[in-house]
């Protein structure tokens, strides 16, 4: 019998985040993609999110290596977190490469065997040949792979778009994806993030010319925010504000860094003399700067925050134009439209996307999907990088296209997938999921610490202390009420002072009845305080009994 | 020198939401519209958030009526809350009242003096007269008003779109707008909140093709998630429905209350037979059942999001439909996401607006505004109901179509707008701004309050609680160390062991050199502990010391 090839997601399903996938036959195994996603609102004061990656740990004998597709956060985000845990060689091109050894160099990680690989290479590790095929996203060097297993060949797209007229000037390696058609895939792995949008996406070159005008009716400073990976856009932006005579300041610590990286690898063409420091543009007059910075998401921190609540040296305002050229991304809609509010508030003209083409997408539309089917006509067909709705729209899709529905797979994380020359399935299912990071604890966080964070986020707390004479079960002192988030304590003195008869009361009917389970006099004052606090407030505290014995 | 009118707004600029103005002229006052909006993410644990109504309060002499111009929270909400405080009589339209009464009798108010208008109608209160004009909206029987003032006058449009073929059959009354322009507008105040979509907003009635053609092809259950306020959609839906040889069966609490009203009023009209109880939907077969229910902005215990989480009784799975009839609100976007992939991982098909022309909004958009400046030809204009650039938006439109920049004005909170025929400012300020509502609490939760929460959602806290020798000051036991939502308990042993070190050797200090001030003690172990606490998590729970002086 045939061996079959597993496909394993660990992320990136049910998701829009946390990219990775464990490919294995026999006794290989690679993993394609590591990332990172940020906490939803839910996972409070959770730093950041990564795959559970225990089914990689307890197999690492298998493991032949890491392939990353791009160097998106939620592509290499999780890299430092692997590497710490395990070794592997990790493959990617000259970019990618550079921004993950920027980021494990924050972690201070450092010999990790890291193989710099082009569009075109072929790589043998295992009993896999891995191909990279060239492709269009919002980042430079972006790569789809062609994974050749004994079962067939893999095709995984990374995240892709079709730009016929790129600003690199290769558009994706259309003909590469039709040989393999041609010769056959076993399955094609899919972006399904932009499924839902009929038609194609622009390419990168179109808002040119929205930039064009602007710069050409700015008369004060030209401000753009955008994501600082994007390298083309800032290229674009640069060399346009360049065309009008104006010098490039770059804003913001990953901007800065980035732009530098790029700089210096070649990545980013820019006349030295015009990139100038924050400092310097008090040189220039204000129809002679343009600055690019972060915080396009309107994150705090950002440059373009702290520009927007004057705590920024470049004090904007009156006559100033700042451009934000990128779309919210699901749930910083409302700290954007603050950042936007705040701008205008300052006297700043804003150009956002509701009201001019100052962004495109990174991924393919239905049509490109569509054509990405036909050209590498996959036996079997497993949508990825996208929520279950976008999953599902991405298999109608291929229904439509003649696929039978029995060889597409909508799965989840964890979901063992085989696939042979006769039959593909859901074999089993391996543990999976989402490993939550606070601070330096990696998964320490659970369900129970959040349950408490969110109680105490929503009415905060109330301490009640009783200290308890050991011997004869009697109060040594008055009872401590201290509440935190919950009243303003001047204002809720006659509130404390119920709260605290109510608390003598309880300890004292224990003291009567001489019991000493400690545990029931807590419970007992935890419910009685519960009910008086929520009659008169309505709001439900978290109640935090403390007894302390004195001997 | 002839008198002025002033223009107070107490809420809806620089927000879409909890809209309410003062309008007067010497010792008169009218209010029109007391809105609510919900708190943002920052509000943590608020409940709903209403207008600083101080001034109103201060003046409530001069206060001749409330005019609310529909029955949206965003601008009877905060009724329970003004009447409280005052009293007023209320002038609304029929299914307006209706709302506000519902509202008034949960709050247990009664005796207002409530009076019912109808468009067309005009009501003298002090000096002003003032006339309901019919306009178009996502509710039915909302108005605009005619505010006659000695000084000219002043038409607030309330929240309108222009539909040609609406539901009830009546478009705004385009005549009684021009008339006023005719004659001659003191002020234009103007629903700021599509200025950014140019074109027309489409007409309630288009999205019925969608809905015929959902029917048409649906063979299970058809759910319709809507707005319960939209009786023109819930109509058209159940209409639709029922041609199809369906009943009509409603969900959701506002959902269940609100139908049943406009079925008593006559504003919605369904055979009786047609419309039948959740428990007596086993007798009909699934290509016989419509369900319309609350939840389209995917609300926590609203009926969509029990029906996703398999927590209601209608058990949606395979073959069922469900449609969600509304965009979402910003803010909701990611809970509307999460219950469309819900559905769909169930086996439902979900129908939203990113697939289909399912809804439709009931503001006007750019052609719309720049008609109803046409027509009205103000002196002066005021954006209202709009984020800031909203209302910079709307006021670019204004100064396109000719008008005087100095006439325009993009007003906040409490600016006092004097309005006369020779000239028009911002004289004064008043104090205005937000009131936070929290169980019972109205206004007393603060900033510090906030704080604290933020910094407990976040990383928890730690309380660290010692028993002190009042005469000796040395300890009486073992500090006791609890946290909450701060690390998972069980696995920090180690911590809480180092923590409570860290609390004696502080203690231990203080004992020695025979200091008493405890609140020295307290800063010096808080001081001690977060470092201590955040080198080894890089967390930053609050810390709450406690010290018990035992006698």
């Amino acid at each position: 019998m045939p061996k079959q090839v597993k496909i394993i997601p660990l992320g990136g399903l049910g998701e829009i985040g946390k990219n990775m996938t464990v490919i294995e036959y026999g006794g290989d195994m690679i993993v394609v993609d590591c990332g990172l996603s940020f906490p939803d609102e839910e996972m409070l004061g959770i730093d950041l999110v990564i795959p559970d990656m225990t089914y990689v740990e307890r197999n690492l004998d298998k493991l032949r290596g890491i392939f990353i597709t791009h160097g998106h956060e939620d592509h290499i985000g999780a890299l430092p977190y692997a590497l710490k845990r395990f070794k592997a060689p990790v493959f990617a091109t000259r970019l990618t490469l550079a921004l993950i050894q920027h980021k494990l160099d924050e972690h201070g990680i450092s010999n990790v065997d890291m193989r710099c690989i082009s569009a075109g290479d072929t790589v043998k590790q295992g009993c896999f040949s891995i191909e990279f095929i060239k492709i269009n996203h919002s980042i430079a060097d972006a790569v789809a792979l062609a994974i050749h297993t004994p079962a067939g060949v893999i095709i995984h797209t990374g995240d892709f778009k079709l730009d016929y007229t790129p600003l690199d000037s290769e558009p994706l390696d259309l003909s590469r994806f039709a040989w393999y058609g041609a010769q056959g895939v076993l399955a094609l792995m899919s972006d399904s993030t932009n499924v839902e949008r009929p038609g194609y996406t622009q390419s990168e070159r179109e808002i040119g010319t929205t930039f064009e005008s602007c710069f050409e009716r700015a008369t004060g400073r030209v401000i753009v925010a955008s994501f600082a990976s994007n390298i083309y856009r800032i290229q674009q932006i640069a060399s346009i504000a360049i065309a009008h005579n104006r010098v490039v300041c770059f804003q913001g610590k990953s901007m800065v860094n980035i732009a530098q990286m790029a700089l210096d690898m070649g990545y980013l063409n820019l006349a030295r003399e015009c990139v100038v420091d924050v400092d310097r543009l008090k040189d220039f007059s204000d129809d002679r700067i343009c600055v690019i910075t972060t915080g396009s998401q309107g994150e705090p921190m950002s440059g373009l925050f702290r520009m927007a609540n004057a705590t920024h040296k470049l004090n904007v305002g009156d006559g100033d134009m700042v451009i934000i050229s990128a779309s919210a991304i699901p749930g910083n809609e409302k700290g954007v439209a603050r950042v936007i509010n705040q701008l205008f508030r300052r006297g700043v003209e804003v150009v956002y996307d509701a009201m001019a083409d100052v962004h495109v997408s990174g991924h393919a539309r239905q049509e490109e999907l569509r054509l990405m089917l036909a050209l590498t006509k996959p036996k079997y067909f497993i949508p990825v990088h996208g929520e279950h709705r976008h999953l599902y729209k991405h298999a109608e899709l291929a229904k439509e296209m003649g696929m039978v529905p029995d060889h597409i797979f909508i799965a989840e994380i964890g979901d063992v997938i085989e696939l042979g020359a006769d039959k593909g399935r859901i074999a089993a299912q391996i543990p999976g999921g989402s490993v939550l990071v606070d601070g330096l604890g990696v998964g320490d966080i659970g369900n129970s610490v959040l349950r408490d964070r969110r109680i105490l986020s929503s009415d905060g707390l109330v301490t009640a202390v009783i200290a308890i004479d050991k011997r004869t079960g009697a109060l040594c002192t008055e009872p401590e009420v201290i509440s935190r988030g919950f009243v303003y304590v001047r204002d809720s003195e006659e509130l404390i002072v119920e709260a605290k008869d109510i608390i003598k009361e309880r300890a004292l009917e224990f003291t009567k009845t001489n019991k000493s389970e400690w545990g029931q006099v807590k419970n007992s004052i935890r419910s009685a305080l519960k009910d008086a606090l929520y009659r008169r407030t309505r709001r439900e505290p978290m109640i935090m009994p403390i007894v302390i014995e004195i001997e």
